[in-house]
């Protein structure tokens, strides 16, 4: 008989922490019980799980005895201090949050990209931050095929990134407006940080706080975080990466309009294109001739990373433009997660 | 005593030329008395200026009898029809439409790039495309500093720049939706294709119909209308530009995420900023401390193009990002083409 996982859902009343008991219910995971931890605030709450009700209890250092797999979506801190509590109670936690993503001891992990570093866990895998899960699903096979040099990503990035509470206060804002209403704005662009501003009918070009250099902690990690995914597979270090992230009056699904420089110069639309269709976890939906292109309304709910509008850069050999769209609560967050739970199961590692 | 002149606005009723009204009103032009000019169907509507109620009239070719100056936003099959009898009655006409602008001997003009290029004109001036306008203003005194070689831009468009009819789309499928009902499009992306996609709580990444080489007439109208600018006062034709457009849900302001790479290696963000801080049209926003950049509802109703996050591409010299945000109805439609007309006449050649 297949083992059976006794599942830790640390953050799970949260917006990603939803999905993710939502998608370990959909997945091939044998499971013995499930635990639903959150803050003491959310403990009581009760959620379903494969035709089960369950109750959310207050995380505590021993709500790990006995648990194999901890999928976490509790913010940073959170992770940072309950994380290490669950690896010497034996299990492997697979983080949502940046807390460990840049750790050299932690494999930053999508499946389609890089599950080979799986094995090189010490209890703790990393997700990598939503916009960077849906830019390398579609990059890594063009990378795989013809070699990457350079990538320019502007993104187009969803209220629900920022978590449940961003989500319901963009729509509270939206409602307030067509009532006429002045918006209120409490926690976007980032709770973390002193102004907030209204999203509803608006775009701020701001996500998580600002480094030094004048980039955001956002654009940082879509830079550190792909090289990270991405070097571990290559021979040259010389993969170039800048990025400016942008919030957008959109609810659920990320854009990015991805500008990228391919080595071998003699790559074609169709050559890239012909890589995509057949790569995992990629839908290509390119047809100018009848409008189709990838949008975040119709990528909502779905697994899959959505690319189109895949054309030359006239001017430039090698280097080309494509719009990718992924449901970045689902894809960037709770499947990947439980993907990697999935992958590490099937490598023998959990 | 100043000359005074006769002005049609052709398509007086639209979105911008509302805008156009009220731009001519608030400007220094010496006004004898004006023509609003719409189509059968808008005959009769009456608007204000200057304090006097105008009712609108139908279009004729003697419509044009008599009159001075022209600011025309009807379509560009009605700037085809009319402005050429226009010309013929002795008018100069401002274009806001796509009619004229790549023909050869008409100046496609912003007064703070290439204002020198109006003295070029056969009766005709045009008007940019307004996602081209509010980028030339912030890169033309980058350009002149420091030399351009090559521009990747995204950007984001407000509903607005499809006009009036698309904006009351937008704005009730936003309605609709938050009132759980399905949301109705027939106007976006584009009125002239055959699908139509809602853009509340969406992102369309169609702006105009698409070329054969799979890039959108819009694309195609940043490439070449920018080239076509900003090479009239180049010594070298070798400025790159590459184009992604995307529809966003904001009613009015576009934002735009600009890649550029200058000539000279040594350009500091520090000097880039020196010199846009005192650049025509333009203000800068830029601090990234105190969370200042521009924003769409703060740009909307105001003639300047905003300029911030400015900062280098660690990885190539020479090479930075910026965030560009304008009102499109106005710098990118009305007042542009209310500046050419008073920089016509400052130029004597109205």
């Amino acid at each position: 008989m297949a083992k059976e996982y006794v599942v830790a859902i640390l953050g799970a009343t949260g917006a990603v922490g939803h999905r993710m008991v939502a998608q370990l219910a959909a997945s091939s995971i044998p499971v013995k019980e499930v635990k639903l931890l959150a803050s003491a605030r959310s403990a009581g709450q009760q959620m379903e799980f494969r035709g089960q009700t369950l109750t959310v209890e207050e995380t505590t250092p021993d709500s790990f005895n006995g648990v194999d797999l901890v999928l976490s979506s509790a913010g940073g801190s959170t992770s940072k201090k309950y994380l290490p509590e669950a690896v010497k109670r034996g299990a492997i936690c697979v983080d949502n949050t940046s807390a460990y993503r840049m750790d050299p001891e932690v494999p930053l992990v999508v499946p389609e990209v890089n599950a080979d570093q799986l094995k090189h866990h010490h209890g703790i895998v990393a997700n990598p931050n939503c916009s960077t899960i849906q830019m390398v699903v579609a990059l890594e096979p063009i990378r795989k095929a013809f070699g990457l040099k350079q990538i320019i990503v502007s993104t187009y990035q969803a209220a629900s990134g920022a978590g449940q509470m961003a989500l319901n206060e963009f729509y509270q804002q939206a409602k307030d407006h067509l009532a006429g209403k002045p918006m209120e704005a409490n926690i976007l662009p980032t709770k973390g940080d002193k102004k907030h501003y209204p999203l509803a009918f608006n775009l701020l070009p701001q996500i998580d706080v600002f480094e030094d250099d004048g980039y955001t902690h956002e654009e940082w990690k879509m830079i550190h975080e792909t090289k990270k995914i991405m070097k571990n597979d290559m021979d040259d270090a010389d993969l170039k990466v800048t990025a400016t992230c942008v919030r957008v009056p959109v609810p659920i699904g990320h854009g990015e309009s991805v500008y990228f420089q391919v080595e071998d110069e003699s790559a074609t639309v169709a050559d890239l294109r012909k890589v995509l269709e057949t790569a995992p976890g990629v839908v290509v939906e390119d047809d100018p001739a009848h409008q189709v292109y990838p949008q975040p309304l119709k990528a909502e709910g779905t697994g899959d990373t959505y690319v189109g509008r895949l054309r030359p850069d006239a001017e430039n050999k090698g280097a080309f433009n494509m719009w990718v769209v992924a449901d970045n609560l689902l894809k960037g967050a709770a499947l990947n997660a439980v993907q990697n739970a999935e992958e590490l199961i099937r490598q023998g590692l959990l």
